[in-house]
């Protein structure tokens, strides 16, 4: 069998790229032949067949037997490797460098108040590296000492309290897996600006086990008036200040966490560490970081973080607060904008579904732009207020296609289209964009953004 | 509030500790106090309470109005932090540093043909962190070039086939949360050499969401013949060119991964990159890495790694082959030998439990080494071979204490003491030691790992 030579038929520049690095990563990417399908594997025998049925049918790879990769035995066969413990905290290949949290220049005004986005076009599952997991700060990051941070609960309590991490760490505790997304998660989409790859459109997305002690148990040592209570506000310790009101209902319910564990480890510096706050199913900006103090109280606080920002501007010129519930939505990942086939066939197509409201119970995929749509395979747990990772079997004609996931969550709400959203939210808002994706591949293989309206 | 103060109540060095680095770090966490649960915080109101009780009953801490802490606001609450993708691949914190996988100096003659064991005792919940995975090579570790790799399907099928990793790629994928465990975990306690912290004892073991192609797939695709191929044998790239028998029982179900993905990402080097075997439930030794070439033959292949190691030497000399599948088993982590209790009062006892045959349906824990025991809480998903974390409600009287857990799984099958083990197994094997493991509270606070028979 042939290597691969994918050299010489790599594609034009994704027209209006974001970042300059970005557009180096998807033609180096490209070039390594990663997540990029690049030639002729499995020839296409038919198209639009049932799962499984596809890959049965279609040729499989001419035998290997003369391949010279099998004769010639590499270094790695014959030699001694590097030994145990090279690192005592590991890190990836030097292959995947590239593979990176990136940057918007020019999105803000400032690096302490911007956005790096995961690069959810190469990871797999649904767990998020936490190397690789967004970032959204207001007023820069820090690595706090965890021995001088505290909690304070206060408000309407019986009794003022004061925890270290000790403290709470001893405390019992659970561990759950959730998502978190930005408000501003697909946000440039709503005015029509098509940003190249699913790295920058769903970017401020990722997902990870939390672990902490149940925000309900702290309250309830302190005491708090659960009846006049119905409302906490959470503050960080950062510059920002950042404070939000959260509903005492989704407290109660025993659903968010005063996390410090984050996929096995402590939560990372850019985080939260030592201490952030979890609220599943709801945008991130609530998750306040640094968390340092939570005030029991009978009403919303409508701080500057509520009031003003992360509210949606309607078509008839008022705006929408709290509404933070991040509704049904999904992604194909593979293919994605600014990825390249390079040969019809066989492909997995594979994506991202979840709900703010609960599971997701089913998704659907279309490859001819939302005419008709296939059923996706959902693997592995399924779990609340969390990514859930679909597949479907592919073949490619070579024709052009619109690839799109739409997702339904166990309360039955279904993924709109733009056209459907727009007619109610207008196409001002900047927060709470939950419209279905469009990826348009062209016949020359070249993946697109693109919105069908 | 007073600040906690630990320094000044360190302990004597743990006896027999195996890692002079392992020592130092155990005395650098516990005088940073994490993890080990240091002075007054909540007084014991009472011991054995039931869950939930024991906590709502103990006195909260001292209200913290005059905590100069909280008068005094720290620098970051006031200053400008770094900025976004300060790190394109984060790390953990600078406070973090000491949570390392660590080697075990003279184990092995080399570090190529060595292990370095993770660090239970700081993680939460069940996934591994990949930078903290346990290690074991038999030639050392490579970081192979993923354009370079192949995989070849021979043997008892119709077509010999050779995979690039961009052909595997593009094939059916599926994630999937899965432990895996050294054979020889806790080998070094049959022969009652009581290791001292849980990261020696139990460390050879992690968790992870491997994403990857069923191996079925890839033997239907080379019309691999099902009746008479009753075995499959797994190769390995590295120089050990370590070989396996995998009973085709296993991958007909589907449960056999080709997987490339692991927690979000490629493989890390250490674990295989860019392909291992993922064999649920089944000794690590067999999930072998680095993989090139998958043989279908109708008998065991008997091969130095089957034949010669990862066997089990019985009382009457004769040793067992063929003894993959790891049984049910279950570790404490916290508290566990190296930490220290430095009061009185509650804990959250917190550990992890699997299985080889399927979901942990139960986990019981006695502090009183085994006279009395109670159901823990099995909380988050308990998915079948895979880690399961347990927690329990613990006040703690200040006198000597004896903590196990018995894990239970579906099949029915229920974690043995030392002493039912040896009756049967003898004490002279390495291999395949799932007893009931017992840490010992001394009345100064200090955790030891002890063997009750």
């Amino acid at each position: 069998m042939d290597t691969p030579t994918i050299q010489g038929r790599l594609l034009k520049a994704p027209e209006n790229f974001i970042d300059p690095a970005g557009v180096k990563t998807v033609f180096q990417e490209a070039k390594a032949g990663r997540r990029h399908f690049i030639r002729q594997a499995f020839a296409a025998a038919a198209t639009g067949l049932a799962t499984g049925t596809a890959l049965a049918q279609a040729n499989p790879v001419p035998a290997g037997g003369g391949d010279p990769n099998i004769l010639q035995l590499p270094e790695h066969t014959r030699g001694l490797g590097q030994g145990v413990a090279t690192d005592g905290y590991g890190k990836p290949s030097r292959f995947e460098v590239n593979v990176q949290r990136r940057q918007s220049p020019g999105l803000t005004q400032t690096t302490q108040s911007s956005v790096s986005f995961a690069p959810l076009q190469s990871l797999f599952g649904i767990v998020t590296p936490s190397g690789l997991h967004f970032e959204r700060h207001h007023q820069g990051w820090w690595d706090i000492d965890p021995s001088k941070h505290r909690l304070m609960v206060n408000g309407l309590v019986k009794q003022n309290m004061v925890f270290t991490m000790d403290e709470l760490m001893r405390l019992p505790s659970v561990s759950r897996f959730h998502f978190i997304e930005c408000g501003a998660n697909t946000g440039m989409e709503w005015g029509n600006v098509a940003v190249p790859t699913c790295q920058y459109s769903h970017g401020m997305l990722s997902c990870s086990e939390f672990t902490g002690v149940p925000l309900i148990r702290l309250l309830e040592l302190a005491g708090a008036d659960l009846k006049q209570g119905k409302f906490v506000l959470a503050e960080g310790a950062d510059g920002s200040s950042m404070t939000r009101t959260i509903p005492m209902s989704l407290i109660t319910s025993g659903e968010v966490l005063v996390a410090y564990g984050q996929n096995g480890e402590m939560l990372r510096p850019e985080n939260g560490y030592p201490l952030r706050l979890v609220v599943p199913g709801v945008q991130g900006v609530s998750w306040v970081k640094y968390l340092r103090r939570l005030e029991v109280g009978d009403q919303p606080y409508a701080t500057k973080d509520e009031a003003i920002h992360y509210i949606d501007l309607l078509p008839d010129g008022t705006h929408r607060q709290y509404t933070g519930i991040q509704e049904v939505k999904s992604v194909v990942t593979t293919p994605s904008g600014g990825q390249v086939l390079l040969d019809k066939g066989f492909y997995n197509i594979t994506g991202l579904a979840w709900s703010g409201r609960g599971k997701v119970s089913r998704v659907d995929v279309s490859v001819d732009g939302g005419r008709h749509w296939r059923q996706a395979r959902i693997e592995g747990p399924s779990m609340s207020k969390c990514l859930t990772r679909f597949n479907l079997d592919w073949v490619w004609n070579g024709q052009p296609a619109i690839i799109q996931s739409r997702a339904t969550d166990e309360t039955g709400h279904v993924q709109a289209t733009y056209k459907q959203l727009r007619a109610v939210r207008g196409s001002r808002s900047i927060y709470h964009n939950n419209a279905i994706q469009s990826w348009l591949v062209q016949e020359n293989g070249e993946v697109k953004n693109v919105q069908v309206s």
